[in-house]
């Protein structure tokens, strides 16, 4: 009938990417609560923070703190977001994550720049020395993301032929420091991409790299966030990184109010409906996204939080039927 | 590269599918601007009002005023909602609609009893009476609507035979009393549908009836609404019910704030982003959406009202680079 993934794997960010941009401060004990609630749904990976510097990102000050109380539950992976050395270093120094040595590219010279204060070309020389530093802390390189690779507000449309050049530069340091590319994660940073643009970046990109896992970190921003993982699902693509509720939104301008991440729970429901396993109860990932939700303090804009699971009317309907 | 239509067409429903379910009472004055504006946008048609019972939908009950102070615009199909004769009456005696003589099933045994109180089977027998009256009222009979063709609240899944049982019936009654079987409307009432299920039903439907024209009528109770667009542009339709800004919701028990019709500026905005012609100016729609969000006095699920139009930024990126 079709070439769908039967497996799909959720990668949950909603305690990091999701909760990041809010400005309202949410106490250790509520994060930690909304972190081990998560690990009760049958996610398999979880980014539950991020080091980084804390009087940039100040909804993450207590990421050692989260990181020594939080009861890891056997069989899930946590991760932590690090941008630098000292980053990782800090991650490093908690010894409970699973530490995803990932290089890192942006896809956009306008962002790149806006970003990092780096050209595309020097963030590519940037490489070598992040290299070193994992090989020094013993830390396995699994391979790389490249940011903005469906377009950019900086910049606009993203060729194809970039990104195609990107996964190229992995490839390439890959053969020189000797190191498998086994993943390579491609994010619509800004919410750009359609499904037909998804359809073919990640077609060609798994036709030239049919031995590389490529994963897609999407976000929602203009509505086609579940239509882009169709699109993604029907290339093939077995893991989206997603987080509840839709948490998120877009820290740049001009986005207020706009939508956030896709969302895990909506991604899960879909799966679901389709035949594809996720591992994940839904309406234990629903009563997630309704503590998210209860932590930021306003609406969410995911949808099957509020019109609910199909199984409970199936039960029902089935109940009246036999009645 | 795919086989996706060229041009789609939005039949915008704001005003009437939108707005019914809306407990503020809107003034008439405020539903003409948005009316007139929706007009402006470019949409081929739009559904402005509903001739059924002011005590039962008193949102509506300026329906008449609504017909006889709208300015047409020249090209806009302006269609209206009625459910029996005497709606249908009251629609020829304001002589200002495109009338689509259209035959009603429901593809719910549950639903069915509970929208209008017959079984499927009677509310079958009613239809030649509707044909009656149609001859009798010298209006073109064009095909016929599926409700909750997808799946049911009450009743749980619909088997794909019941939904081709009907379309059937609508062939059989197109012979024997001799109209042309032009158009049929799949409706996903309550949120439902899924993207591959939406293939199997809309490709199995098209494959037996080559002939005939069939639309969707989608909601987003679920965020699967823009995938089963996608899915449905990947099977050929053309042509989709919408509401602008994603109004509408769901009146069922179960429901309360879950998203209601699939979003028309979200669907304009992605068939715009893969190329595919709506005729529709994607800024002024987006004005709509915001204007009718101002109508109802509290936020519309839409997506790309908040995360805006990409031409803005390209533009914008185009213009920084020629600097």
């Amino acid at each position: 009938m079709n070439d769908l993934p039967m497996f799909v794997e959720i990668h949950e960010e909603g305690p990091r990417d999701g909760l990041q941009i809010e400005k309202t401060y949410i106490p250790t004990d509520r994060k930690l609560q909304f972190i081990e609630a998560l690990a009760e749904t049958g996610l398999r990976e979880v980014q539950i923070t991020s080091f980084v510097r804390p009087d940039l990102v100040p909804q993450m000050a207590d990421a050692e703190e989260v990181a020594s109380r939080f009861t890891p539950k056997p069989g899930v992976r946590y991760t932590a977001l690090y941008l630098n050395e000292k980053g990782l270093l800090r991650v490093l120094a908690t010894q409970k994550f699973h530490i995803k040595g990932r290089l890192s590219l942006t896809a956009s010279e306008a962002f790149c720049k806006r970003n990092i204060n780096k050209t595309i070309q020097e963030n590519i020389a940037m490489l070598p020395n992040w290299i070193q530093i994992f090989k020094d802390n013993n830390v396995a390189i699994e391979g790389g993301g490249i940011m903005a690779a469906f377009g950019c507000n900086f910049e606009g449309d993203i060729p194809l032929e970039r990104v195609m050049g990107l996964v190229e530069v992995f490839e390439d340091l890959s053969k020189a420091y000797d190191f498998p590319l086994q993943e390579v994660s491609l994010a619509d940073t800004m919410g750009w991409a359609n499904p037909e643009q998804l359809k073919r970046v990640v077609g060609a990109a798994r036709a030239r790299w049919p031995e590389v896992h490529f994963t897609l970190h999407l976000h929602d921003t203009r509505g086609t966030g579940l239509a882009n993982v169709y699109a993604g699902l029907q290339m093939g693509i077995d893991a989206f990184d997603a987080c509840v509720g839709g948490l998120g939104g877009c820290p740049f301008a001009g986005h207020a109010g706009a939508s956030g991440n896709v969302c895990s729970e909506d991604i899960v429901f879909m799966c679901q409906e389709m035949g594809i396993d996720t591992g994940i109860d839904l309406d234990q990932l629903i009563d997630c996204a309704k503590l998210a939700e209860g932590l930021v303090g306003h609406p969410l804009p995911g949808k099957v939080m509020k019109g609910g699971n199909l199984r409970k009317y199936r039960e029902a309907a089935a109940l009246a039927r036999n009645a």
